[in-house]
Order: C-alpha cells, then structure tokens, then sequence
C-alpha cells in the first residue's frame, strides 16, 4: 500500500485489475475486489473506472503497453529472421509474467467479441502490430515480396502467434514452451522463403 | 417452446445458452436469465447445469459436436490440400453460425485459463484435432515430413485458425471473409510445401 503515496491511483489499481484477472478471470474482477486488494474505496475505483468494461480495457492497454517497452529494448541484429522471432517470442506465454499478459489478452478479446467499443481498441492494435510485423517480412524478403504478401503473412504471422498463446493458457500443459518455440522457429522460417 | 415437449430438455437449455452467450458474451450467461428464455423454472437450469462452468462446458462440447457434424459430412476429394481446406474453414467465423460458435470457443477458453477443470476439456479436444490434422498433413506429404514434422505443422496449423477466428470475432470487421479464407489458402499452401 505504501506505493499509493508515490504512484498515481490509477496505475497501482491497473496492476490490481491485471492480477485478479490473470488468477482469476474476468469474471472474478468486480469493483469492491478491486478496491479491498487496493486498500481503496469503492468510489475511488469507480471514478477512475466507471464499468467494467473500462475496466478491462485499462488492463488491455497496460498489457500492450508493457509489450510495446520490451519489444522496443528488444536488441536488434542484422539477421531479420532472428529479430522476428525475438520479437514475436515477446508474445507467447513462455513465462509467467507472459501467460499472464495473454490471459488479460484472451479476456479482451472474448469481451471484445460481444463489445462494440472494445472491438474497435482491439482492431488498431491488431492492424498496427500486423503492419509492423509485415515491415519486418518485407525487409527480410529484400523485396521480393509485394506489399500484399508481405500483410497476408503477417496476418498468418499474428494469427499462428496468438493461437499458440491461446492454446496454451487455456489447456493446462498441453503446449509446453519448448513445443510453442520450436512451432514459432518453424513457422518464421516457413514465411520468409520468398 | 413447443420444442420443449418433443425435445430433451437440457438440449433446449443448451441451444438457449449458446444462444445468449454468442450475442452477449458470457458474463451475460446466467440461470436466470436462461430460466426465462426457455421457459423453464430455475431449477430446472439449475438441475441440468448447477454452475456457470457446466453450462459454459455443456455449450462448448455443442459446438464441438457440431463442427464434428460438420466435418464428417465434408466430401472429400482426392486433393488432401483442398480437402484440408475445405474442413479448417469450418473453424472460422465465415458466416454467422460459425462466427457464434467461435465466440462460445473464445469464451470457453478465456474461462478454461483459470478453471483447470475446462482446461483438461480443452487440452483434449486441440490434441484430438491436432492428431487428425497431422494426419491429414503427412498423407499430403506422400510421406516426406516424419511424424514430428506433420504435428509440428498440425501445431502451427490450427493456431493460426483458431488465430484468424480469434482476430475476426474479437475486432469488428476488421478481418473480412475474403482476407480470412484467402490467409487459409496460402497457410496450408506454405504447410505442404515438403
């Protein structure tokens, strides 16, 4: 709690909303859970997030921002092939911190998909990460890809990434990090043949 | 409600749930609320689904029977390639039956993240698909790709499908039909390629 003298309320109560979703699922996430784990009002949880959906809407934005600042510390090579998969690796539940960005991420999506508004936020994240990573395939296919090939693989890109993502925090074990690696090598290496 | 009498009663209940569930999302599932719209007492639903889990894990196994339905009503061809693009398209949100079968499978593996329970149910149903897809591809390969080679592919496979399905349903009209089935075309061109 002493955070919450040195930190905006807003952020300490983000970091809350990604725990108890990450453990316990959009379901579990109301305002009076939020503010006991806070150690806040009721009110003050409500004023910075009015609704639910507001709610996991500021947890989605954090995740993706948190995302942004990794892969952008991300230290770039001059192998293409090895800069896409370190950057696409950021994506895939390889740890804890990871799965617990893509559970947050699966909960959006699942209430994007009956939410209007938050369909929207989802939709320019998703066609502003499938342009970048259609920049980089292009730069790897030292144009021999047109810009049509180059957005129609990264769409297989994104898919094939948070597919594995999904799979994998939504069955158990089933999909160990070594087997979403290997997928993830394989799959990068299939779409950068021209 | 005249189904009721010439209809098993939990069948009703299911339609009704999967029914709620596409247009509201699952947080808008609950007994009461399919109590009303079949028309039965909220014992009844209680009867058939004494938690939100069951419910949610009755309605998924549904659509699960469905696509199976589905698929094994598919005429195959002697083309594998056709033959396996003509079943993965019944896993993407081309119409509006299966764009609400994918939002019960979106919501059922955004709650099978954090209730172990679902996951097992989960975990079963992606290694069960993944084994008929690997099939599938190594009978493409005229034996070329090792067993390793076609599940690794299988992996990748439905990933990027339920992938694709995930994107379409979670962000509006971002993705259309025409980009969907055209990202399917050139995945499972670029998967048999030996």
């Amino acid at each position: 709690m002493a955070e919450l003298s040195t930190r905006p309320t807003k952020d300490v109560l983000t970091d809350v909303l990604l725990d108890i979703t990450a453990q316990h699922g959009l379901e579990a996430v109301s305002v009076r859970q939020v503010a006991a784990a806070a150690g806040v009002s009721i009110g003050t949880v409500q004023h910075h997030f009015p609704t639910k959906d507001a709610m996991l809407g500021a947890a989605f934005t954090e995740v993706v921002r948190r995302i942004r600042e990794r892969v952008a510390n991300v230290v770039l090579g001059p192998d293409v092939q090895r800069n896409l998969t370190t950057v696409l690796r950021e994506l895939l539940p390889l740890d804890e911190r990871r799965a617990t960005e893509v559970r947050i991420q699966v909960a959006f999506a699942a209430r994007a998909a009956t939410a209007p508004a938050l369909a929207a936020v989802q939709a320019d994240i998703l066609a502003e990460v499938t342009e970048s990573i259609a920049r980089v395939i292009a730069l790897a296919g030292h144009g021999t890809d047109g810009p049509e090939t180059s957005r129609r693989k990264a769409h297989i890109a994104l898919a094939a990434v948070d597919g594995l993502a999904l799979h994998a925090v939504s069955s158990g074990s089933w999909l160990d990090p070594a087997t979403l690696t290997d997928a993830l090598d394989h799959l990068i290496g299939m779409l950068l043949v021209p």
